[in-house]
């Protein structure tokens, strides 16, 4: 194969998704999962799902093996990845970050929504942003840059920022959106984690809806950034847990500007040309919703645009499986690109038809 | 046990929850259930909960029984309680309706919306909604009606106006939202009915989010009504379906207007206040989210308002069980203020903690 | 109120489950709840659908307002109700435990399945084993040493042995079982207990079907004692883990001796007969599955006896809600037994229907 | 593509689950979907996973382009496969046949427990049995057969005789059983199939457990069969329903004859020396449970075996994908043996870890 990779913090749910696409993936060959929490342990024992496969053990995230690695992926919490990032990147290892660290373009908006230092501001001017449909000269630098050489380092954007943008950045783009942005988006339980808690345990979850983080969520200002209305005062982002295991369905309601008017037509041939060149993204009819378990397991998204209130307001969904799109499925479709590969290469795109 | 009542359509969900709590009522006396599909049957041969119980057997629509009740619950489609209603008004029965047939003022929205002629104008102007914390005059003085001899129409409201304005109402009628009001709701699959489809196949609903009903769903009037915002083109509803059986929450998000400004306290004591004599609802703090499991099986809502958007808008949530409190519940809780009960005789208040 | 009643353990699942029961009892005043973890927090901080009602705080076990109680409901782990127990009932307070302590006879068995010593023996020849419908002159004689004014000891059934007991117990007691009671049991997932871990993590118990315990569940001699099987390595007994969260449904296969030979007629009479005076017990016709949404959130079980492989075998089928009939349920049962109340007093018996 | 495919009842759940699988398979290319009842409609209409993809539409099952086809694979319900396979064979096309017309050896067995009389009782001789882990020499005298130019039909074992066979074969074919074999197994609801029903609504499926088809389930026979104890009367088979969309665990008690012994060594060694050229069959270690979640989607199994009852009963445990190892997938696993691929051949063998 290809290229040598690794996973640094493999046993969470973004991580072991990408132990997932990587074991099955014809140009990666995954050569270092690491875990400090279950270093030594075979992948088998958390995930039976790898039983009977041949695969590397855990091993500590300080294993020099990551250092083989050609790309490593970052799946662990914020500010572990400010540790690891620029030792790997000085090695000449390209990083493709999972972690919020790298996301936020200003590092006085990341310590006041993290609420700790950002230590490697350094390296945030020559991170690219990993959303190939719509950050889409960012990642195009990073395969340039790593063909010339260098190693990159791709921060990938999270999962509720996926979605939210994927349905409703083409027409904020063109201009459809004044006032408030409205984004209620429901997540399944992987949303929060391996970390056995209230929250995830199943007799708190189950049969129960609840939003959380209201008004304070930290893909806020990662929203923002991507949609291009920082410091506006615009975004109302709504999190919702909703009792599944994967899939996030994003419903962005905007308001149309006083004087601007499009017909539904205009509105559909929008979205439709805006993603005629991305083939993860399924445009559906208008009036028509994504489903999340017509993507689960893949690296897909779908979305749709509808006229509502009279044509006063625009209600765009968005849904995708928020640990593959949402999480490990883009950083390996990022990956894929900075190395010179179809986007595409080794990722499910077929969810379980039921 | 001082009345006699019936339910029609008791086969229904929202009919058989209504036989669940009038069964256990110590005033209302189930004498009467009808059903023109399972007509003959017993009960507990559709829903086995009821095994062992002495019950009434389903009848027919037309069983004259229905004429010897004090009051009757209609848990039928729309257009069968117009079939209905009247002749058991003529008859001196009081109506709790629980269908779609009676909520609207104007009969000429209820065509547009549900697309058939209303066959019972004249009962329009006499009609009282069914919505007590919210609709407060109209409930009184159907009671007064009561205690003064006279048959009474209760028009209850729908599910999901009852969360929705439970959770917006008294930010909205304060004064504090302008633009677009931002409704996006959760249900349980109870709330597609009993009829076994697609949509209900536990193989499709399960692990799924979907969003249906976009821009035309026809609560979206009934909301406008209540909220006193009919015509103005601001109301966008995007009903969303989620894998549980019982509960919604509903998200509203308001635009604070220009010029208007709410400290986070001042919004907590309008809840407060406004909700104060009203039992069935807690106010919960701002930032908390109500849950659906909090409230299952019972009459009762939990609401919530915070600030968002450095104070430009504010997040209103409420959260009912639909065939509760959003249906059933609210009919008995109607029933109980109408003949002069304690409006929670009989009704179940606490949830399964687990 | 009659009595005066406390919950020690009340912060988990099945201590949870008395709070709910006894909150809407008729004639037990709840005066303490206790939890060494929680003590000083309100219940609805952990079970928020407690909000808004009037409730004790939690305190720690050793609070001596147990002392001022009638009676003590013991909702801990076991060997924590070894200790406590004795000084309980040395202070006159009669005791009703849920926990594994004293359902054992014979001590040695209690050491060998639960790994620690057994430090009160000399109460076990006193302790009445509370399973009413099966062992019923336990049960009775407790009413009446209650009624002579002296401190009792119940020891409940666990929620596995229950089910299979109810489901099994009048063919075994008939003669209808040679060699091999084979024991299948599914539980929800709120039989694993409040503690959040891998097994009662939302994203592993979702989806998934398991067994567990295999050949060493210790509730394999409580069913043996139950049955008059101890000791003949008679009992295969294999529980099964299912993604919901109340509910127990036991399969229990009986193996008829040779030359013995029942019909259906005779194997249901025999049902029908011997639960004729047990009214939270529903007997199905053969042929008949229990459902256990037919007796979730209810003291109710539902069973039923069918022949198979032309006769040589029974499968005997038993449900319950695991936290109810299973564990709070069947305790309040006892209960009210033991101070002279009819044995359903406040206690749920109709299921939510859908 | 070396072989063209089609399949006839591609729109219920195992027809889709072959769709699925044959339009990843890299070597049968898939020409024909037919569906009396969805003829005309897109496949992406009815499983919207597909949309975006270049797929047949449905057509109807006497499409003549299935004569074109090198093998068919009939997903039809019983009796349909009695009219379809004696043309296609006729035709010369090789039949993968998943529906219990060809299961049963004995057409007077088929007649007795499917009500109909069995009409291509000649092609029963020659037909090759579908579990290729366990009736060995069938999967390959049909390899034979092709390899030699003859059309072949192949009658894949249904969903639990798989789980169940797998499970308890290599114990039973030792010897270690004797009097009652008792079955136990769990299914999702997609064993109920497509067809929308009270079983398969959601609200009466979700929270629930139940056991069904008591003493007469129609797999009975087949199981019999497999396990070479037909008209023995030893057989009890009892099947449940949990709410979970896909995944069977079945639970085979076994009773271990007078004067056999055997060590848990040896009955780990039996297990796994049995599959030892098995791929698609992990033996856990004894003790251990397989779980659903870790074969969904997948052609694997996963099974165990565990003495209980003092050494004189075995726990043998098997989990399966019922619409993948235990339709689908199987039928492309034999397909594939069949034409001389290898047999895992574009097959899934690696479930979502979480």
């Amino acid at each position: 194969m290809a290229y040598k990779v690794g996973v640094m913090g493999a046993a969470g749910f973004a991580g072991v998704e990408l132990v997932r696409l990587l074991a099955q993936h014809p140009q990666f060959e995954l050569i270092a999962v690491t875990s400090d929490a279950d270093a030594g342990k075979e992948i088998a024992e958390t995930y039976p799902a790898f039983t009977g496969m041949d695969m590397p053990k855990f091993t500590n995230h300080d294993d020099p093996i990551l250092f083989e690695c050609d790309l490593v992926f970052l799946a662990v919490p914020h500010t572990v990845a400010l540790k690891y990032a620029p030792t790997l990147l000085d090695k000449g290892v390209t990083v493709i970050d999972l972690s919020a660290d790298f996301r936020l373009k200003d590092p006085d908006v990341y310590e006041k929504w993290y609420g700790v230092e950002h230590t490697a501001t350094d390296l945030l001017a020559n991170t690219k942003f990993g959303l190939p449909e719509v950050v889409r000269d960012e990642i195009a630098a990073a395969a340039a840059d790593f063909a010339a050489g260098k190693p990159v380092l791709v921060s990938c954007a999270g999962c509720y920022p996926t979605a939210t943008s994927l349905a409703s950045f083409p027409a904020i783009q063109a201009g459809l959106s004044a006032g408030l942005i409205v984004v209620d988006a429901i997540s399944g339980v992987t949303g929060a984690g391996k970390k056995a808690s209230a929250r995830t345990h199943y007799c708190f979850a189950d049969e129960n809806l609840e939003a959380y983080g209201l008004a304070n969520h930290r893909h806020t200002p990662e929203i923002e950034q991507i949609l291009g209305v920082s410091g506006e005062n615009r975004l109302v982002f709504t999190p919702h847990l909703a009792p599944l295991k994967r899939g996030i369905l994003s419903t962005v309601t905007l308001s149309v500007p006083e004087g601007v008017n499009i017909s539904a037509e205009a509105l559909q041939e929008l979205y439709e040309g805006f993603y005629a060149e991305s083939p993860m993204v399924e445009v559906l009819p208008a009036g028509t919703s994504p489903k999340t378990t017509s993507v689960t397991g893949t690296v897909k998204a779908q979305v749709s645009a509808t006229l509502a209130a009279n044509g006063r307001a625009i209600i765009c969904l968005g849904a995708i499986d928020n640990l593959c799109k949402g999480a490990a499925g883009q950083a390996v479709q990022c990956a894929n690109i900075v190395v010179g590969l179809p986007q595409a290469t080794g990722l499910p795109t077929l969810a379980l038809p039921i």
